[in-house]
């Protein structure tokens, strides 16, 4: 196998590319920017384009590469085949035969939420575990599970869809899928703001959230200073997440949940209000999962991507 | 490898045995009773002389028993031991070695609800999937989860606990496991009868009801005659159970629900209350799921188990 590994993770503003050893270490980082404009058809071309530059760049030959990784925003099916990518202008899109074209090197493709799984499986807070769910708290909920060291892609692609998990039945607004009572609707960063919003309303109480931009860093830092207002927003948040991690802990008994996102950032503070209702919901043979917090960040996609092309190779 | 194989279903009351060949075909079948008095101490020495009784029975040299295959009613780990099992009167039992010992061939230990979902993939219902989850509707709600061909045993056990996932919030009354509004309280044969008797209680409608023992099947049996009260029990009992499916199917995305248990003789006519609940909850992404009916009853158990030792093989 080549000692080299690229792996990339398209967004829809930028493509994060990183170039990776065998182990894991990482050789260069970089970006460019994602070009959505006619369905987004220069998006691979440009990938292919400056991952051929990199290989001259390094003076590699194309057998020193093991193969591309790409994480893309939307369901992926077994033969690397993308099935629309909203973000991406993209319609059915044979990710991995085009690259493969381009380049010339064996390309493995997989949903950017379920990737990230992986990557922090591999490099980052949920490192020791075989059997995890990653769970992205960020301006939606995205979500990767891992059994037994492999990823649950789902016969559709749509495995980890866990932000669109019903948890709530009085629900009276649709969440962005057509659905009432999402987990997303909730435990994202905008689902805090619309519970803060809720429970600033439902009371008088002074708050330091009647004066500021209500966001998802701002009601958590009012937590840390003790107000009241806010804290009732963290539980009425910790309620719903712990219900949610309960229900998916009673199908897969996972040893582990990595939370990641923008909210994360919130830090071990989110599982006093979490665990709880976690502890409250679950299953007794299931209560034992840790919750940790990642750590790859913005990086936790290149790093799954690479780790895809490592577990295709075995 | 051997050409033939043992599998064992440990009940309450019975064990179930099947010989089988490598094919998956039952070349013999057979049961002995459940001993659970001192412990449940007699009841792997009564397996094992079973099982060592018909090698010699049918003149087979142990070489030719590619491995002895036995589905228990409670947790099991990775190395075969159980962690309790209340109806055998187990405390922790490490069953693979107990057996290798007393029969010296391979022997590969499964949750009874989950080594059902192996039988019934390999040999019902599930057949022509490889991810699916089965949902067993006795006394309880068991569960048993396959992605990629593979079973979800769970970091301790526990994978596919779907009886005990949390699905109603306004529950007064406590499931066995201590928890309120558990799948199991609304969709198994006992949770019927439950639902059965509050809607009976809110209305004054005539019902044939009203005037024989309310079970599962006297509820559907009405059902299929019209029976106006028997219905809306139908459509609660469809409405939970297919919110339930939904929050399973968002985080795995299945190709397969297989349903089996008592409740399952009712037929096809259960997933016509269950599919529009599940179509209104479910993420689009996942909406594809097959509804099926478990095939092999009270068998599942033993063609599961003898496709544990079949896997362990490869």
């Amino acid at each position: 196998m080549g000692r080299y590994i690229f792996g990339v993770d398209v967004g829809g503003t930028s493509v994060k590319m990183g170039l990776f050893d065998a182990g894991g270490m990482v050789v260069d980082k970089w970006e460019i920017p994602t070009r959505t404009e006619n369905g987004g058809e220069n998006i691979l071309p440009d990938i292919a384009e400056s991952i051929n530059r990199k290989i001259e760049e390094k003076q590699y030959q194309k057998e020193e590469v093991a193969g591309i990784g790409i994480a893309v925003p939307g369901p992926v099916n077994g033969a690397g085949v993308v099935n629309k990518a909203v973000n991406l202008g993209w319609d059915v899109t044979p990710v991995k035969e085009i690259i493969e074209r381009l380049c010339g090197v064996p390309a493995q493709v997989g949903n950017d939420a379920n990737v990230a799984a992986l990557g922090e499986m591999w490099k980052g807070g949920g490192q020791g575990y075989t059997s995890l769910v990653l769970v992205t708290l960020g301006t939606g909920i995205g979500g990767g599970v891992i059994v037994d060291g492999r990823l649950v892609t789902g016969a559709d692609g749509a495995g980890g869809e866990i932000g669109h998990m019903h948890v709530m039945d009085d629900e009276q607004e649709a969440c962005n899928c057509g659905c009432r009572g999402c987990l997303e609707q909730y435990g994202s960063a905008t689902g805090i703001v619309r519970l803060a919003r809720k429970v600033l309303e439902r009371t008088e109480e002074p708050s330091v959230l009647r004066d500021t931009e209500v966001t998802a860093k701002a009601v958590f830092d009012a937590v840390k200073a003790g107000d009241r207002t806010a804290i009732a927003v963290a539980e009425e948040f910790g309620e719903i997440l712990g219900k949610g991690f309960a229900m998916i802990a009673s199908v897969l008994n996972p040893a582990a949940f990595v939370v990641g996102g923008g909210v994360s950032k919130a830090g071990e503070i989110l599982f006093e209000y979490i665990r709880p209702a976690f502890e409250k919901y679950a299953f007794p043979g299931s209560k034992d999962a840790k919750f940790v917090l990642a750590t790859l960040g913005n990086d936790a996609g290149i790093y799954g991507s690479a780790k895809l092309v490592l577990d295709a190779a075995i």
